[in-house]
């Protein structure tokens, strides 16, 4: 049998008999000429059946073959596989890729119930209950590409940094961020609970000398919340080095990471996303702004919006406008807002020495999301002895996690980031749901 | 301030002021001269402390700076993490590297508790209680090293075929394998399961028409077993394709893929896995060996073993006793057997048209010891339905995963491999333990 040839691959093919595999996108039955669009996971091309014999005819000779080819074409439902051999042909009138395939056999390999539960302007919500069905779209199959593309590009720099890829464990013995979001496991006679972060995990590799690491997994949060950016299980990108100075260290592999993947990006799919998306995919120059958070809360404030939050932190708004202003600005797709006040940062990350009101940490904005937050981590134990209390944390149940601190680390920091929310940014999404493969939310765990 | 160096790049390094960071390995206080063996995630490198002075001296003009120096050597405890500036000298009779650094000045960073609680002689329990302490050893750390290099050849090989890297979900509303052995999650005012594997979400991307897929990520198994090849929570590598023919397009893949990756770790850290664990990285040759399930418990029975099941299926004593066999005639470190038994595989396993006891699926032994299943999938809905009934299953639980074939699906197929036990047979550990940089057991979910 003559080997399967990928769409894509057709225009560069000379012409000939090739072999097809895909699925049926639509069917032209006409009087005397039949069309079928099939779609394979590179491209669509048009098949054409020449040779339309609908009743038995004594005269011809291939009638045979041509009755029982028409007729299976003319059953064919939309989203059935098939594979087909045919004569492929260079056509310049052809708007499809400027060939077609004249089919010679045709092989149903799964038919498609006729009624498609997904119609082109269904809800999203229907488009997740049939996710299988939604993802043959070109611009979904297209996401999961730049997904590829995108975190292969931030594995290779790591890889050439030496860093170790580590995979953390999702079942704990307790809380690694809050309380609150904590999702229970029965684990035997006992409890477990699923990782929030791998935070205290990716710590513990600085405190076994690993140096540089990173992880790209699942994180769990029992979070209530039905935004367009929140899920409860997501997919978290995480980095962590040892010997820094401060979180600008950090945020110089913050940078350095998302050139590497969005120029993989641009240059692999910066044509398709151009055309299914209609979106420009911008490579941010280094360095990006950096915006002290307090100050930033002043801008923002002078564009007409003030903050509706008792404490000292952004909110959606504030980011969406402080990010306008960096656009206007500097031109730039990304802000840093730093210093963040240690009221409202987890008690692991290291105040600033000049002003201890202060962390140095930071969150990412991308597009007028945040996307990440990173800082240097403490890592002196008696200080965060003290900053764990401060914050009313039982050191008891904390004990495993302090220990990692009591025979030596280095200094240390990193990050960790939603790919979904730099997904749904980078293409210019409405919610992660649409760039997640599975999404999982409070009342969705289907399909 | 001088760039950190790598102890790996100091013999390349000339001679002068560098500055080095990492945790303390030994300290020699002799009378007159002061040694440190200094490690970090490269190596490690003696320091020298020439300049001893243990009480303060109005004659010698440096006696402010030698006397603070020579009292924190003293007291440097095992595991203290510091940074050192010196003058690198290269010396050959220094047997550590060739090269030794005059300490200048040195910064203790964070100190350790004088109490190892691990000996070289620890069990492998204590020495899982501290497993950040344990991971120091450069044996450990070569393992994640390995696993680094190892995954990311996988990886490459994936993309070069233009494969999508998903992350599927790990939790669920129903079991994808066995019912006996699922983890339960209190989900809002529901539940939800742990993955037992991507098995259903990765076939969802055939009917998707994704065509080539792989994920690495965390499966679940409330499995209570304390074998040496068991976790409860383990990273498995899987991948799954479109338009196969048969399992022996998928072993094919495996061939390939286990080829790249051992070469990798052969070409990257051959030497090094001589030096610590005494093994010779073997890359196979194409293709590895296929014995049909049958004919492999013949042999071994001939051997002197016979498998005591009832079923069909093979035995861990088996399958190493099958492997020996194997290695003495081929000299391959890997086998496929083939052809398993349809009573002792999952329903959507394909049966063999010529004889329907059989599946189309394969176990690869490696060393020994099972690491993966891979199989062609039944992706005919009708043929499917009558399989997971035959099995007494129920049809309305596993609608969900039923829904993904009425609506096309291409034939495909794949195969889970479990990453620990690659890398245990690999470097000729005893257990997954050593190689799992976190491992979870029945009674272990600390730290």
């Amino acid at each position: 049998m003559t080997e399967r040839v990928l769409i894509k691959d057709l225009a560069a093919h000379e012409d000939g008999i090739v072999r097809v595999s895909g699925w049926v996108e639509k069917v032209r039955d006409q009087r005397y000429v039949q069309f079928v669009v099939l779609r394979d996971e590179s491209g669509a091309v048009q098949l054409v059946n020449g040779g339309v014999l609908r009743e038995p005819d004594p005269e011809n000779p291939r009638s045979d073959i041509l009755v029982p080819r028409t007729t299976t074409i003319s059953e064919l439902t939309q989203g059935t596989f098939i594979t087909v051999t045919g004569e492929l042909q260079h056509n310049e009138r052809v708007k499809l890729g400027g060939v077609e395939v004249q089919i010679e056999t045709i092989d149903v390999v799964a038919a498609s119930l006729p009624e498609n539960p997904v119609a082109d302007d269904s809800n999203i919500d229907v488009r997740l209950d049939w996710r299988f069905l939604d993802l043959r779209r070109p611009e979904q199959n297209l996401v999961f590409r730049v997904q590829t593309t995108f975190l292969n590009a931030l594995r290779q720099v790591w890889i050439e940094r030496d860093f170790i890829e580590i995979q953390t464990p999702k079942l704990m013995a307790s809380a690694s961020e809050s309380r609150a979001e904590l999702f229970e496991v029965e684990y035997f006679e006992g409890k477990a609970f699923l990782a929030q972060s791998p935070q205290f995990f990716k710590q513990m590799a600085q405190a076994a000398g690993f140096g540089g690491i990173f992880e790209v997994g699942p994180a769990f949060r029992a979070d209530h919340s039905f935004t367009s950016r929140h899920a409860t299980e997501f997919t978290s990108i995480d980095t962590e080095m040892s010997w820094i100075d401060s979180h600008e260290d950090v945020m110089e592999l913050h940078e350095e990471l998302m050139v590497a993947g969005l120029s993989a990006v641009k240059e692999k799919h910066g044509e398709a996303i151009q055309k299914l998306f209609g979106v420009e995919i911008q490579v941010p120059e280094r360095p990006f702004p950096r915006i002290p958070l307090a100050e930033a809360k002043e801008i923002v404030k002078e564009r007409g919006y003030e903050v509706p939050r008792a404490d000292a932190d952004m909110d959606p708004e504030g980011e969406r406008q402080i990010s306008a202003y960096v656009k206007e600005k500097y031109g730039h797709d990304f802000v840093f807002l730093t210093d963040y006040a240690a009221s409202i940062r987890p008690f692991y990350h290291m105040l600033n020495e000049e002003n201890p009101e202060l962390t140095k940490s930071y969150d990412l904005i991308y597009n007028g999301t945040e996307i990440s937050t990173g800082a240097q981590r403490e890592h002196r134990i008696d200080v965060l002895e003290a900053q764990a209390r401060a914050k009313g944390m039982d050191p008891e149940e904390l004990g495993f996690y302090l220990d990692f601190f009591r025979y030596g680390v280095p200094s240390h920091g990193g990050f960790g980031m939603g790919l979904n929310r730099v997904l749904m940014l980078m293409l210019g999404q409405s919610s992660i749901r649409e760039v997640t493969y599975l999404f999982r939310g409070p009342t969705r765990l289907l399909p």
